[in-house]
């Protein structure tokens, strides 16, 4: 395990309980506020780049480069990093270009270098062509996957394993689950691996919001065996693809209503990307029974307030009562 | 004083160095992130509303009124509170309703009651007039001033005063000054009362956005007077209005420039509405030797990341580089 890292996410992030949700399901539902980790920082992203930036500065690399989508909360933490720590930044972003707002144009402000590549262009072989283009301008770069989730990025969510057992004791609780976005599979490997080193009784459960179970299990097992190849038994992985819905980033009518009635009944605005599939599949299966045997049910938010576009917003617009207008 | 106060906020936020502009201007430059108090709370607004909500909730209210701009931090932070305390909030703005987006779209989805009126038209009296239909609806309405800058809000920052000492001595600093932007008054007033009550050497400084130094003055001395009327001398309110530039809200390309800048050198987004104007005021003041007696200079980042409206943006896009496409 790599001891180092930037101090520069504001932890220990809060939990609190939902009091409103918890008493109209019957369960103690709580949630642990990862999206208050900063503001251009904020979200789980910077728990592993506070991995993968000092590893990038240990190291001798003088430049990043990292992918995502257009709408990157990932990319923007890592543009948020790189200026502070006088690092060059290469963002390679896939998607359509349309507003410039979000994590775009905070990526931008930030002096990260934009390259935006088409829907169905692969962003690896992107990222290699930019790598040879910079090394041949005689710079160093480092090359971040998706989300920072490798074997280094995933340290983060080891560490925050590690916060939500101190926290558990603060709080004279035992969580019998931790409940998690999965895009890329970094978050919930550090979390499944923090949970395997301590050897608790909790169920670790992904929601996978793009690829299948059975893509992520491969990718988590991956990330885990790089970090430790003693880990051989992964049968406790558990990621449920079931809220998918229409596809990375898209949202069903249904989906935005469940947003809207959490923001109002909680206070708490889900992005449509991440979390609120996420939770939205954790109330649908908590109804459904599968949390049946649980009490204590903890949902990591992770962030990405940035990622309601344009296009999502004007859809909710048409949901939301009529703004009155005062001539 | 008022003793009780909800605990929402993510307190305490944290204070860290500037390096690269401590280096470039020859001092130390510490900015307090307030900006990390909360995501549907974060800035500053969410302290005086722990105790103006508490208010609320203490003293039988059904029903919350308040006003600010279209892109009001306070009037979104107000919704997020009332959603989670399950107060009906209704929200008088004051502007142009252009994009559905930022503060307004958060203050929607939380399920506050939007009512825009013209530019010219008085809050004032459009929140009068909201209190008496509600009212006669059989509702028992609070009005909470913009900002929550009266003598209850204005407690937060007294609160907060008081975690700054505490840090000086964590981070064992003695800070010369505390410089904050000043949009409605309660910020500086708990901030000036604080250190009037701890009579430390310490100079508060206040940078106005809207009106001027006398009307901030005579703003801060009923605030303070009405929160303690054993208080006559005000003579050391320092409010600096230089820096208003072109109004509220308002942008030049100087300014735009300048928060390009500072995203660049610290990795810090500052608003174009409040802190933008705030600190570079501060940075011209520390230039032209106005600063010269102090060397520990404290900031704080008292929000605003949604008051980037589409325009700005636009006019922030042409002086950004170009984002390199591949088709």
């Amino acid at each position: 395990m790599l001891q180092n890292k930037l101090n520069v996410a504001n932890l220990n992030t809060p939990i609190h309980k939902l009091e409103q949700l918890s008493q109209a399901l019957g369960k103690s539902i709580y949630i642990k506020r990862d999206d208050y980790t900063g503001t251009e920082i904020s979200g789980n992203k910077v728990r592993k780049l506070e991995y993968t930036i000092q590893y990038v500065l240990d190291n001798g690399y003088d430049t990043v480069i990292t992918t995502g989508a257009i709408t990157s909360n990932h990319a923007r933490a890592t543009a948020a990093l790189c200026a502070q720590y006088n690092i060059e930044c290469h963002l390679v972003l896939r998607g359509e270009l349309e507003a410039y707002e979000g994590n775009l144009f905070l990526g931008a402000m930030l002096g990260a270098h934009l390259h935006v590549i088409e829907p169905e262009a692969s962003r690896e072989k992107a990222m290699e062509a930019l790598y040879k283009t910079l090394e041949s301008q005689g710079k160093t770069p480092f090359s971040i996957p998706v989300g920072a989730s490798d074997w280094i990025g995933t340290h983060g969510y080891v560490h925050a394993f590690e916060e939500i057992l101190k926290q558990e004791e603060e709080l004279n609780i035992a969580f019998d689950s931790i409940n998690v976005a999965v895009g890329s599979g970094g978050t919930y490997a550090g979390l499944w691996y923090g949970n395997e080193q301590h050897q608790t009784t909790k169920q670790i459960t992904g929601y996978a919001v793009d690829q299948s179970t059975d893509a992520f299990h491969k990718k988590v097992t991956e990330i885990i065996q790089q970090l430790d190849d003693s880990i051989s038994d992964f049968d406790t992985v558990h990621i449920n693809d079931a809220y998918i819905g229409l596809g990375y980033g898209q949202a069903t009518d249904e989906e935005l209503q469940f947003y809207i009635d959490i923001a109002q009944l909680e206070g708490i605005i889900l992005d449509p990307t991440y979390t609120g599939k996420a939770f939205k599949g954790l109330v649908e299966e908590i109804k459904a029974g599968r949390y049946d045997n649980q009490e204590y049910i903890l949902f990591i938010h992770t962030g990405g307030l940035q990622g309601y576009t344009e296009e999502t917003r004007r859809r909710l617009q048409r949901m939301l009562p009529e703004i009155s207008e005062t001539k």
